[in-house]
């Protein structure tokens, strides 16, 4: 028997995603990606009335339409299966679909349902989740984007674990009634700002096929952001969970690490401790973030995740929010204001973003300060160092596994580096701590200076100094990975869109350096028009709560 | 100019600490180690009534004695003063001495309280506390028992942070009203279950002087045991705190890491991130942990640390644990019951301790199952690698510094071994995080067998196999750090006494291998008696308000 080469197993996974689909769901004659279509709009052809109905909801209001009785599990989950596999036809976004087992779930919470006087089995009963392809679900394989992994568990073969385990949090969302049907794709490594790998291909933008729907969690970006999924779960080590949200329009939340169970989740690099991954959803509005956060914390993640802190949801958190915002006298909530790092300058819809933001908080009568914190470039260099502490050889391994070769997008591990030293990781270590001391330390300076009493409530930065890119042109991180090294609270929340006859290119522009002139060159008015732009709001360490009552309120007040 | 030897050095700073205790306070013609004194006992003869009556209070009575106004900071600063410079001068647990700034930290304390109608300025106010030689406190040296570190900012020169720098913590004792006056004596690397340096050279057991303090934090164990000090502060990344409280009868807790502030304390091996180090108190009751525990929670210090987690004094823990016992039905708690790791039996008096908690729960109406978890041998083992992941270069450093010698305590380090790689680090923290896993799977699953409907609520264990053993006798660690590496809470709780003529040597001892033979061996009922004996309490991750009041209540059942 010959081994078959990775690219016939690539073929064959990618043919079995297809396969997948009924018959009646598939698209014939699709267009080029060449052809400018807004995919969400355009699989709207597909749908019937209710289908749209459903699918255009946010999760929030589908768990309560559900609970209400109006709707059922099962026409929901229907649709958004049938919506998720046009999405995927067109833009590349999943790795398992598991519709069968989803209908046969969501029929058997309608039969709780009508069994149990009209209860509901738990706060997301009947409510469509996807999930990024690094949780395990039993019946479903983890490739994680490794043609070697396909066929094995993380890798490994005949452990006996194929297709039975499930991570901590599947087992959580099920509890709670969600209706699990489909993984995303993801980068193979899951190191990029671009979903990439040899598999399903390059994960596309629904917005605009020319575009990346971002990474790590590409997939959950995509198909959230063209209505395939209500709300899904993505993973963020340096902007995985927030910068898909930003390219397509979402909400979406990088909880602090501790706050929601990553036990039994595959990872790459696993055991590198210094900056962990957070696992975060990504929703079409921040009440959806909310729902599924709180229903997670409902059921005491710390009693199955040795790594989560015990801190459930905080109600008073968030009312103190409420509250200081009901408030009849000015300057209710302070805001600093990230403008640029100083390393690579925002974009000009990136700039104008934060410039709606700013007008709209100061029209609601709050402050806003320069942010001028210490040095974003230490974070950014010290916090680069975690990601090569290996010199590259856990994914090098994932990829001989199979032969296959590595994407541009992650062609930094592809020569091997050395590996640090106990000494070295230490050494990191104590820098990474120092830099979050002078933070937090500059942090609470801020109350000299915003007139409420208290440090500033939130940072408005950007996530990424562009929209949506084109292909591997991703080529600064440090707007997202700065979050990640203070492991600090951060949730996107979409603001405008590209438009080329005001996000115009200046005819001077004044680079910091080459680096910097080389993301502004690369911007076009043309190509990103009508590209999402977001931007984030962070807050200090464990601030879920109150970073997404701040969220959902500014997010209204720019309208999206 | 010729460099001092180290000898001379630490013989300079040896002196310099008894010469900072006042003449008055001298004891001439000391008695010899060899004389068999109970120095707690013996120091009374140097003591007033006045000064007996302060330094045989415990901190929560000193607290709120002091804030009825019956008692002025001033004079119950001045008494533990003069016993901690008694204690000192017979068992060498100071590193430094700094009684003139105490008293008059205590006299400014005496006055606010007079000038703002009698109130306090915080909780701890006019309490003295001491510190383990880690803290950094303005004013004196820190030297954490290096001869290298001396006149240095932890064993770097002229970097303008000497003796000005203060660790968050210290600042936070201050607020609160605590009476800073002398750091307590530390084992070199901080690595041992006993205390010795080449400075002040070996701390000895106040109990019985042919026996350890114990160690890491055995200058606090001894100076709280002999009375001069009512509670401190150590730190403990493998039983420091819990050892040095054993060993001298006195309730300590070492919490889970993130919850009391490290940030700004000295260590060794600094940036090592597989098992942190946690700080904690140590005390003669269990209210005055509580006390001091409550009082750092109250300054919030995660607004000063990044590493602290969020989590406020939760009253409403206790409150369930008091409400349970209060019932009166029986089986009220469950406690599970560790007679052995499987690795090292513990000896005699150990044993009957474990027996003694045992009888006293179960006549109290409470139950106790087996407690039969995962291998702890697979916890030591793998517990034991962060400790050595540098092969010993950051110690030796250390040392390299005089040039003085490593005590065999700590020879451990005193052969380079290979540094781990990257790699080898993160597979250590997957299988440390893995042990975690199996770890909390088992606890949740004695739900079965409790009889509560909870699982069981804290582990009865031994803090190790022996009492304070003689001077380097402390082989074995497994029954300490096996807390460490799961970063659970624990708190120390004395029970009893050694008692020749009970806690025999069996004729036939059945050995598990030679290991535990070896530790058997020492045992020896003649020289032990009279020692300390405690058991543990111990609770999952951050349940620090729960296990104080466990260890309140179980160590007013055995009557300590």
């Amino acid at each position: 028997m010959t081994t078959p080469s990775w690219q016939d197993v690539a073929k064959q996974k990618r043919e079995a995603i297809l396969a997948a689909i009924p018959a009646e769901w598939r698209i014939e004659n699709l267009p080029s990606v060449e052809e400018q279509v807004d995919v969400t709009e355009y699989i709207k052809q597909y749908l019937t009335e209710k289908e749209l109905e459903y699918t255009q909801s946010s999760a929030d209001v589908i768990a309560k339409t559900i609970a209400e009785g109006e709707w059922t599990a099962e026409e929901v989950t229907r649709a958004f299966c049938h919506r998720a596999a046009l999405a995927h036809q067109l833009l590349h976004c999943l790795h398992e679909i598991f519709f069968d087992a989803a209908i046969s779930d969501a029929k058997a919470l309608d039969t709780y349902f009508s069994q149990h006087n009209k209860t509901t089995i738990g706060p997301l009963h009947g409510v469509p989740i996807s999930l990024k392809d690094q949780f395990h679900v039993k019946g479903v394989e983890t490739c994680m984007g490794y043609v070697g992994w396909i066929g094995t568990f993380e890798g490994k073969k005949g452990t006996g674990k194929e297709k039975v385990v499930e991570s901590e949090m599947v087992k959580m969302l099920r509890s709670a009634g969600a209706v699990l049907y489909c993984k995303t794709s993801v980068p193979h490594t899951l190191m990029s700002g671009e979903t990439v790998n040899n598999i399903v291909g390059y994960t596309l933008n629904p917005k605009n096929r020319q575009l990346t729907a971002g990474g790590s969690s590409g997939g959950e970006g995509a198909l959230i952001g063209s209505g395939g999924s209500p709300v899904g779960f993505g993973t963020d080590i340096g902007g995985s969970i927030r910068i898909p949200a930003a390219f397509n329009g979402l909400y979406g939340l990088r909880p602090s690490t501790g706050r929601l169970p990553y036990e039994g989740i595959a990872n790459s690099m696993d055991g590198q401790n210094s900056i962990l991954s957070a696992v975060g959803p990504l929703a079409t509005n921040a009440a959806s973030l909310r729902l599924v956060t709180q229903a997670l914390l409902a059921q005491k993640p710390w009693l199955s995740d040795p790594l989560v802190h015990e801190i459930p949801w905080r109600a008073d958190h968030e009312a103190e929010v409420t509250k200081m915002l009901g408030k009849s006298d000015g300057g209710k909530l302070c805001f600093g204001i990230l403008q640029t790092d100083g390393i690579v300058n925002p974009t000009p819809p990136i700039r104008r973003a934060i410039s709606l933001v700013v007008e709209a908080l100061t029209s609601a009568g709050h402050a806003v300060i320069d942010w001028t914190p210490p040095s974003h470039r230490t974070i950014v260099d010290v916090g680069f160092k975690p990601w090569v502490y290996d010199g590259g050889s856990d994914v090098r391994s994932a990829f001989a596994l199979s032969g296959e070769p590595m994407s541009p997008q992650v062609a930094m591990y592809a020569s091997p580096t050395k590996e640090f030293t106990a000494s070295e990781i230490a050494a990191t270590n104590v820098a990474m701590r120092t830099i979050k001391k002078e933070y937090l330390d500059y942090w609470n300076s801020t109350q000299a200076e915003t007139g409420t009493g208290r440090p500033v409530d939130a940072v408005i930065c950007p996530i990424a100094p562009f929209p949506a890119v084109r292909r591997e042109k991703y080529k600064y991180y440090g707007y997202s990975t700065w979050v990640n090294v203070l492991d600090y609270t951060s949730v996107v929340v979409p603001v405008t869109v590209v438009d080329k006859r005001v996000d115009k290119k200046e005819e001077v522009y004044q680079a910091i350096d080459e680096k910097d002139q080389s993301v502004y060159d690369e911007y076009n008015p043309e190509i990103y028009d009508g590209a999402h732009v977001s931007v984030q709001i962070v807050g200090r360490r464990l601030q879920e709560e109150k970073m997404l009552a701040i969220a959902e309120y500014v997010g209204g007040l720019v309208g999206k």
